[in-house]
C-alpha cells in the first residue's frame, strides 16, 4: 500500500504569472490499495470530486501515471485507488495538479525507475503545461519556475514564518480556465511588462532574504489580475484587489491561479480578514468559505 | 576634508530592465578640499572625464548636490573638490550615478541632516530617474529595486562568491541614452513579457540562494536587449549575446546599463574570455578595453 498526502497549492502568484507558486497545507490523500493488471483502475473518491471524479480511467491521477509511464518506457500497471480529496475542484487552488503530481510520483515509485526529482518535476510540469502549480505541489515552499517548453528551472525560497497565514477564500462560482486564458490581451504596453519585472524581482528577492513587509508591494500585477478580475461577478474581482489589499490584517492579497479562489497572506489572527474577504463574494452575489492555511514547507510526503 | 570612494555600477541586468544593478570594485574618488561661500564651486578632474567635466558648475557632484540641499530646504554651500575617476564616462558603467550619489550623500554631510538611508536612496533615484544604478552605488552588491516616482522600494541581495568575476569589455564608441530609450518599442507581445516576468523571478531567487548555476538562463531577456544590440557597430551586439553566453567560461552576460560596455560573469580566471569579448569589438571595427572587477559589497565609502 502506498500513501500519498498531496497539498494545494496557489499559483500566477500576483506579479508572478506563470511563476510563483505556494504550497498550501490542505492536502488530497492518495492511496494505492492493490495492484491490478495492465489497463484496469478502480477509485473510490471521497470528499471534493465525488461526482465528477468517479470514472478511474478518465481520473487525472490515472492518465498522468500513463502519460509517465510512456514517457519512460516502463511497464504500465493497473491498480485500485482511494482519492481522499480536502482541495476544492476548479476553484484554482490546484486540484488537478495534485493529481498529475500522484500520477507521476505513482510512475516512478511502481515501475521502479527511481528518477532525479528534477525528471519528476520535469514530467509533470509537460503534462500540466506549465510549472507554478506542480512544482510547489511536489516540492513544497514558495518556489519560482521557468519553463520554456524542455527544461525546467526552479528555485525552492524559504517557508512563510509561523507568524504569517494564508487565507483562502472560495467562492461556489467557477471561473473557466480557457475563459481566463482568453482574456489576456495578446500585447501588452512596455511599461506595464517593466512594471511587472520590477515587481516579481523585488518580490522574490524579498521572499528569498525575509523582508516580509515588501509582499504587498512586490505583489502587484498589471499583466493578468486586473483583466481575470472582470470574469468574477459584478465588480467582485475588483473590489478584491483593491480593498483587500490596503485591509489593516493583509500582508499581500493575489488571485489564486486563475481564480475564482482569492488568497490573502495575513499576519497573525485571521479572523477579520477572513470575514471581509467572504462578505466581498456576499455582496457580488456568491456563497463562499475559508481556508486559514500555512505555505506547506514538505511538498507531496510519500508513505508505504 | 571629506573623501568620498564610490563605485561603478552595471544596471539594466538582463532580465531585469530597470530593477536589477550590481556595484563594481572599479571607483571613482571625490575629495572636497575647502568650504567655500555659496554658489561658488571649483573641481580638478583627473582620470575619466578631464576635458568633459572641468566646468564644476555643471559636474553632476555639483548639480545634484545643489538639488537635494533644494529638496530638503539645507543651506547650500560652496566646494572645491578633487574628483579623480577611474569610471568611464558614458559607457554604461554608472559614471554619472557615482556623481549623483556623491552629491547626495555631501549634502547630507555639509548639512547635518542626517537623512535615513532610504531619504538618501530615494532623492538619488529622483534625480537620477531610475533607481537601478544609483541604489546598488550607494549601499553596494547586487540590489533589486522598485520605484514608482515617488516611493523607492529595493533589497539588497548576497555579493557574488569570490570565485566569481566579472569583465567589462568596454569599446570606444558610445551608445547614446536617447537612442538606447528610442529604440525600445511602445508594447512588447504578452509571452514576451512573461518570459522576462519568470526569468527576472529566477534570477533574483537563484542569486538570493546562491544556486550560480542558474544565473545564465536567468539573465535571458527580451524586452530590451535584443533591440538595443541593434545600436552596436554591425552585429557586434546580437554576436556578444548569442557568443558570449555560449563561450565555456561564462556564468552569465548581459549589456551594461545601456551600453555600450558589456559584461560577463566569471567563473576562475577570466583571461580567455575577456580576449574574446574584445575580439567581438575589434572584428566590430572598435577598439576596447577590459576590466576584470568583483561584486563590490559595501557601496559608497565615506572618509572623513
Amino acid at each position: 500500500m502506498i500513501r500519498l498526502k498531496v497539498p494545494a497549492t496557489t499559483a500566477n502568484l500576483g506579479s508572478g504569472f506563470d511563476t510563483l507558486g505556494m504550497a498550501l497545507s490542505l492536502y488530497n490523500i492518495f492511496t494505492i490499495k492493490e495492484i491490478l493488471p495492465e489497463g484496469e483502475y478502480t477509485c473510490e473518491i471521497s470528499g471534493e470530486g465525488v461526482d465528477e471524479l468517479a470514472d478511474a480511467s478518465k481520473n487525472m491521477l490515472v492518465t498522468s501515471y500513463i502519460k509517465a509511464c510512456n514517457e519512460w518506457n516502463v511497464p504500465v500497471k493497473g491498480f485500485a485507488f482511494e482519492s481522499c480529496n480536502a482541495v476544492p475542484l476548479n476553484r484554482g487552488l490546484g486540484s488537478s495538479s495534485t493529481a498529475v503530481v500522484a500520477g507521476v510520483v505513482l510512475a516512478d515509485l511502481l515501475s521502479g525507475a527511481n528518477k532525479s526529482e528534477n525528471e519528476l518535476l520535469r514530467v509533470m510540469t509537460k503534462i500540466e503545461g506549465h510549472p507554478d502549480n506542480v512544482v510547489p505541489c511536489y516540492i513544497g515552499g514558495m518556489t519560482v519556475s521557468c519553463w520554456d517548453g524542455e527544461v525546467l528551472r526552479c528555485v525552492k525560497l524559504p517557508a512563510l514564518p509561523d507568524d504569517l497565514n494564508v487565507i483562502a477564500a472560495v467562492p461556489d462560482f467557477q471561473v473557466h480556465t480557457e475563459d481566463a486564458r482568453k482574456i489576456l490581451p495578446d500585447s501588452v504596453p512596455f511599461k506595464d511588462a517593466v512594471f511587472n519585472v520590477s515587481h516579481a524581482s523585488i518580490l522574490c528577492a524579498a521572499w528569498a532574504m525575509g523582508k516580509w513587509d515588501l509582499l504587498r508591494v512586490g505583489m502587484e500585477d498589471r499583466l493578468h489580475q486586473p483583466h481575470r478580475a472582470k470574469l468574477f461577478p459584478g465588480s467582485t474581482g475588483e473590489k478584491f484587489l483593491r480593498e483587500i489589499a490596503n485591509h489593516p490584517d493583509c500582508v499581500a492579497t493575489a488571485i489564486s491561479g486563475s481564480g475564482p479562489t482569492m488568497i490573502a497572506i495575513v499576519h497573525g489572527k485571521a479572523g477579520k480578514l477572513s470575514q471581509a474577504m467572504c462578505k466581498i463574494f456576499t455582496e457580488g452575489g456568491a456563497a463562499s468559505h475559508f481556508f486559514v492555511l500555512n505555505c506547506a514547507s514538505s511538498g507531496t510526503v510519500v508513505e508505504s
